[in-house]
């Protein structure tokens, strides 16, 4: 893949028709904020461009793709935005597999599958770049843009908590307000918006929850049969993973998913430079030092017994 | 009150010496960001300084107090700040009454009880007037003040999602992370943190949950019984107010939170216009528009049919 700059992403893209824009599979708020962003700046040129994702848009960004109009053409170019690898294409986007023209994200992970793109891991988005690029291509924030980006900012920095929230972040978020981003609707709308079977969810989780070590360990299950019980999606218990580390004195939080054939999905959540990755490693996952994940086979016990034991051996390693 | 400038203000600051800085009582992350932003830059200029307040500091807040040089002289000057009127010195500082030389103060609703003052209300955070005050000071915003100027902002604004998390807030945030700022983990201490009685209480909380209006009136109680079962404190379930608020479709979010003899305290949150001030108002309560409080004798069951009631009347009024 051919690295190259904002402005001459900007160029090519203004050199581009007929495109088609992809997002990856599950799509989260920067995904989605960025492939509407860049599809109305490419319209305002006179374009044609339509985002593509395998799944369908989740309901809470409706106030972004509700309505937007559908363009049907002959896709002549392709450009990702936010995408680390082609296996995040999903099925409905398969077919686009070694036919991306430009690839815009900040994944450092990039599988460099794009003919050329931007890779840029100091990016608290993947928003930012778009928005930078935008303004390269000479097209206007306009107050339906400043959202879209708003929207990938304040999403993959978990409303600037999380530590890719840097001062450029906060900036740009401020830039996207004054050109009329609905900062105060799209927060309350992703981080304070609950189903009822969500939160129903929730409260049986919470019954479930246990404490090892002295307190530095939480655990907390997500069973199929609380799901049925509530009513909750499985993608209405994302939010759990984030519980039991925000306890005090909690320094690893480990949330058991159930899934099928005995089979469960753990989220590690850890502070204080205890290394989520490194115990996930263990069992055959991965992710981030403070976020990880992974998946062990056995009953709940016999599961919540060795990711315990595998945690409370990291932490007492490191007192 | 004689209204003056940042500019002004900072030139009183700079001819003040044994300075004392009231905060008010139930001190928040503004209060004591605010004044022990401004104590440390009066100290900076070889003033003597210390920050006054009726109660002792939350922990939460303690990578600012904790440490703290306490200083000992004859007050000459007082500094009040985020302190809207002297009702709310509380008993250790009622002596400060009618004493005040200079307010510095976001609340449109201050009594401007001092000699003189900046009342700024489109601040979102009075750390942000502070911050400006200390800038004319001439003195350098250090990593310390950055955290505690900070911390004013993202606990004023609800993590910068409240609607007064203007675009000044999020650029001015920035600027404290340049300048040293630790915004992850003020942000994880102040809204990831919560007690193991804290969640306790919510456990027990969320089983009282109850719907009314078409899912658009949610009720939660919080008894001296939960109290009780859990160990939390009274001051450790003030975050269960936003709960009901955050279901899907839910207009009005009320809490009922049990008093002594027969009294219940009820926390109301409204959103899309409905006017939880007009509602608390007719039992003599009040607040703002998407945020308001009243008191009520009876039983819970008694207080939560009356306080439903008036919120019904409210909401299909406007259908």
């Amino acid at each position: 893949m051919k690295e190259i700059t904002r402005q001459e992403a900007a160029e090519l893209l203004k050199s581009y028709d007929n495109v088609a824009i992809l997002m990856h599979q599950s799509p989260d708020g920067d995904a989605v904020g960025c492939a509407y962003a860049l599809c109305t700046a490419l319209r305002r040129l006179g374009k044609k461009a339509q985002p593509f994702c395998t799944d369908p848009m989740p309901s809470t960004y409706s106030y972004l793709t509700e309505g937007y109009e559908e363009q049907v053409f002959e896709v002549e170019k392709v450009v990702s935005v936010d995408l680390a690898t082609e296996n995040l294409f999903g099925k409905k986007l398969s077919g686009y597999c070694g036919k991306v023209d430009l690839c815009i994200d900040h994944h450092g992970s990039n599988s460099g599958y794009a003919a050329c793109g931007i890779i840029d891991a100091s990016a608290g988005a993947c928003a930012q770049i778009v928005a930078d690029i935008i303004d390269c291509m000479g097209v206007t924030i306009d107050p339906y843009i400043a959202d879209a980006i708003f929207t990938g900012i304040t999403t993959d920095t978990g409303c600037f908590k999380f530590s890719n929230a840097k001062a450029d972040s906060f900036r740009m978020a401020a830039d996207m307000i004054d050109k009329g981003a609905r900062s105060v609707m799209i927060n309350r709308l992703v981080f304070d918006t609950k189903s009822r079977e969500r939160l129903e969810a929730e409260r049986l989780a919470l019954d479930s929850m246990r404490f090892y070590c002295d307190g530095r360990i939480a655990t907390i299950r997500v069973t199929k049969e609380m799901l049925r019980q509530s009513g909750a999606e499985e993608s209405d218990t994302e939010g759990i993973a984030s519980i039991p580390r925000q306890i005090a004195g909690v320094q690893a939080g480990i949330t058991l998913r159930e899934k099928d054939e005995g089979r469960y999905k753990i989220s590690l959540r850890t502070t204080d430079d205890v290394d989520a990755s490194a115990i996930c490693a263990r069992f055959g996952g991965g992710g981030h030092k403070a976020a990880a994940g992974c998946s062990i086979e056995g009953t709940a016990d016999e599961v919540e017994k060795q990711i315990v034991q595998a945690a409370s051996e990291m932490i007492e390693s490191k007192t």
